[in-house]
């Protein structure tokens, strides 16, 4: 399975990029001031994406120094860097999508960006936005997620209603209930087995696996 | 129309709420760790709501000692601390709900608490989620909104496709489009005159106003 490293232009913690790059992701890709922070750790995105707006001048001359191929996109256009990222990654073959600098200070990006992940799915990949502190990815229709130390997990349904909910291997089980956006009642499960299970007959859910005690900032 | 104030555990700015205490809503409700915020600037609440298991015993005393109502719930129960506030300020007829402590570190919380917008609306109340560089409200199937100087908006889809989305006033016009939780085209609008308009013929679509250069953290 082809898998790619999307660095986006939220914050992306230094430590946590340098893990992600010691996956060895077949392919990584800077959405726009993404290469910034790739820069900062001494690599080279395969491909940078975006209209480039808020990249440094002095790193976009440095990834062109570097030969690294530049997909350049009008300011005015309809798709966000992010997105524009995304589907360079599904159109390169990849199939396991890891999202840094997807998470931050704007609420509305990270929205749009959660909607990314229903994208990816769409176009048959898997994505996932990543934090120091969270990681969120969709449970399709059934979702195996091996015990993480440390974290926890809350399950939020992006449609108005998601049915048929079943988990194995939490804490606070959920046996084929409906779950609904406007009842918060899938926040802070925790893990209780060695892997925990996911099953959903309809709809959309989000988990988002967060670390119990974050990381200082 | 009765207006009421919510004070939710997340982050809260004092200086906001402040502001937002100046504006004299006839009900104040504390949910949990919210108390401690009011406490912080020299007020109490009108209703103290939740499990209480993250409000220092001290301000819980002091909440106690003023002759609070105190509305106590078992830790281990299915609803959010905010979530039986906000149920409170309905029960108690609350048509405008205000919402300070309800977005901040966790991304799970605050999503929760998006779906509880919808909550509110289903209730019949409106509601609105704040912290110094954000503003969160449904646009439900028409909303008028005061430009905002400094200020723009993104248009988020919560139900997978929005369908018929009319704005006026805004420098990027939808006119009658489809938008998509997949496809983040609403991201980063401009107010361009007095007053913008949105209507919204099908699903539900969340308005986030957002200051363009934050606050400095």
């Amino acid at each position: 399975m082809k898998r790619a490293l999307i660095v986006g232009g939220g914050p992306v913690d230094p430590r946590q990029l340098r893990e992600e790059l010691a996956r060895k992701p077949e392919l990584i890709i800077a959405a726009d001031r993404g290469g910034h922070a790739l820069l900062g750790v001494g690599r080279h995105p395969h491909l940078a994406v975006g209209d480039f707006d808020s990249l440094p001048e002095a790193d976009r001359s440095a990834l062109a120094a570097a030969g690294v191929r530049m997909l350049s996109f009008p300011a005015a256009k309809d798709e966000t860097d992010l997105e524009l990222a995304l589907d360079s990654a599904v159109a390169e073959g990849a199939e396991d999508i890891r999202i840094l600098g997807g998470l931050g200070r704007r609420i509305d990006h990270t929205l749009g960006n959660i909607g990314l992940l229903l994208r990816a799915a769409e176009l048959g990949s898997a994505a996932r936005l990543l934090d120091p502190d969270h990681e969120l990815l969709l449970a399709g229709r059934a979702l195996t997620l091996p015990a993480r130390p440390g974290w926890a997990l809350s399950l939020i349904p992006l449609t108005p209603k998601v049915c048929g909910v079943r988990t194995g291997g939490l804490a606070f089980p959920l046996c084929g209930e409906e779950l609904y956006l406007a009842r918060p009642r899938g926040i802070h499960n925790e893990f209780c087995a060695a892997t925990a299970t996911i099953e959903v007959a309809e709809g959309i859910l989000l988990v988002v696996l967060f670390r119990e005690s974050p990381v200082p900032g």
